[in-house]
């Protein structure tokens, strides 16, 4: 991405009003920045490869873990660590930026209906 | 950092008030989120290796390269391409959230009094 413009997360939130499905808005070597409206429960699964970060924008989530929940509201980030089963879950619309790599599909080991292709913002 | 605690970006921004100096406040996988405080000209340097994100948390900075500047504003990203050289600016004090290889050195190739170690916020 060279020849990249500044990236607005605001603007980039506007373009769309589904939930759990990531838009990937930049990349950083084999890494993807993504960016995901949420709402209800999603599916427990795990990613055993990779960390993943959650870093909410706005709203509230709840990084449901097997021995812990996680609350994050807005400006706050957590790194679920590789292999530790997880179901995010918001009460209300909730809008979070996501930073795993290229590779990572939504529902890890899971699959399932939820699984989501990426789809590029540009 | 398996048993890592949720990150409040806005806590840890207030537990520091130097400026060029980056502090990690979470690893994933061997990649650094880094937050750090900038004001009035950096230096000159590329990465050889490796992207580097930029993302405002607030204020203003611009990212002089040698063909155009990047202006970011808060809620504005950028990825600065491997080996491309440029030299971060901020005219007011300005609140940056970094990610790149937990390798990076902040003056790349050029090194020089600016070179810092990187802390660990925990």
């Amino acid at each position: 991405m060279a020849d990249m413009d500044p990236v607005n997360i605001d603007t980039m939130l506007a373009r769309f009003t589904d939930h759990w499905l990531p838009k990937k808005i930049a990349q950083i070597n084999d890494y993807d920045v993504r960016i995901v409206k949420i709402q209800g429960d999603f599916t427990w699964h795990k990613h055993d490869d990779t960390d993943e970060l959650f870093l909410v924008l706005s709203g509230e989530m709840t990084i449901q873990m097997r021995d812990r929940n996680v609350i994050l509201g807005p400006g706050e980030l957590f790194v679920v660590p590789r292999g530790s089963e997880h179901c995010p879950r918001a009460d209300i619309e909730t809008a979070v930026l996501l930073l795993e790599p290229s590779s990572v599909v939504n529902t890890g080991d899971a699959g399932g209906e939820l699984t989501a292709d990426v789809e590029t913002l540009t």
